[in-house]
């Protein structure tokens, strides 16, 4: 059982700020060339499942960590609240079209996770729905890497005081501000929930594994990432094929 | 009017080929910074428009000049031979779903553009239906940027000789092999056709004006056009908006 109390949000001890971050400019260039290859090779496609609290940092992530890559090769879909159209649909309906074809690799920020995230916070299903939703979400994840998609799950985990710290840059910040909504003022009062919510989501959705990486630094949340995904590249062999 | 046989494949004499190398790497930090300004601003969109013969460097284009931004807001379409679903509708019918929202940066690998140029090769379609072809696009391009829609087109040019050794290296070299396919062995006996087609298409579609790239050497072709994708964006004065 993952207990998100008893994992650490801040770096490993042994992690120094200016050796991770020389790290991530080489790692940024490894996936340079290992998305090229990837691309190439065109034998599998990859899910970057991309989860985490309010303002732990995905945007970011994504920035830092998958910026060097030919956006030829690499798509970004992330998923917001529900449009009217989308809710009269069941809840895989506007994921479904957005799974990678061979050779690229898409980032979801956000994603079907989130739909037993909010009705989790906010009560709005009835248990047997929700576990449903599970269940249909752990054979959709097992479907698509028989087909061949690599899915790479990450939690970016933050503590509740940073991430009050990174709301209230929004308001201050000024090259933040625009990231500001309303919505943010009830951020503090949903740690609670929004945290059991994650911990039932990782315990009960992790046949294939989850990354839960200490999101309270940047630079080492980038670095991890970046790494994560290198060596997840590198583990594939990957060949640039006959014509 | 131009003629293609008057412009230079090669680069400018005063540029050199260190010194532009160095010049991108400034050029793609401030594209990470000035894209994420784009993003924030919200004000316009933008559509790159990329065009040129078969291995004159689209896809080296995509990759050493766009991808140092950020894939959350750059994203890529390549237009490839329309399927058989998509020449049952009139050509701009696959087209018109991909161009960007507010905010985004959409690249057009191939576009519109292939719609005039194909038939004008293989002398497909009528005077008068090209004609109108013309007109449309000429039209559509006006509509787009009458709704803050950023239309950057680059035509990338390359001589007859270094198409010949571009392709030739499919056949040769490792790591480019996946990249060759049976058609390319025609590509020198419709050299003829085919800049008679892009210098129509230059001269009647240029209300929103070409950028023509000198394109033998892969050096300066990405300085050029990330020089070039800098100057628009710069010039649009962003400012990251209150909330």
């Amino acid at each position: 059982m993952i207990g998100l109390d008893n994992l650490s949000t801040l770096p490993p001890k042994d992690a120094a700020k200016a050796e991770s971050k020389e790290k991530l400019r080489q790692l940024r260039k490894e996936l340079f060339q290992l998305q090229n290859k990837f691309y190439a090779d065109g034998r599998f496609s990859m899910l970057i499942i991309l989860q985490g609290l309010d303002a732990s940092g995905k945007d970011g992530t994504i920035r830092h960590a998958f910026s060097s890559m030919n956006p030829q090769g690499v798509q970004v879909k992330s998923f917001k609240k529900p449009t009217a159209d989308e809710v009269q649909h069941d809840f895989l309906w506007r994921i479904y079209p957005h799974f990678p074809t061979k050779g690229m690799i898409k980032v979801f920020n956000r994603s079907h996770y989130e739909d037993i995230l909010v009705p989790k916070v906010y009560n709005s299903l009835k248990k047997e729905v929700l576990k449903h939703r599970i269940n249909l979400i752990n054979e959709l994840e097992h479907h698509l890497q028989a087909n061949n998609t690599v899915i790479v799950k990450f939690y970016l985990h933050i503590s509740a005081e940073e991430q009050i710290k990174r709301t209230d840059d929004r308001k201050t910040k000024p090259h933040k501000r625009w990231k500001y909504s309303k919505e943010d003022e009830l951020i503090p009062s949903q740690w609670d929930d929004y945290r059991d919510a994650y911990q039932s989501i990782l315990n009960n959705c992790n046949q294939l594994p989850w990354h839960i990486i200490p999101a309270d630094k940047r630079w080492y949340r980038n670095y991890a990432v970046a790494k994560i995904l290198t060596d997840h590249l590198e583990n594939l062999k990957l060949e640039y094929p006959n014509a």
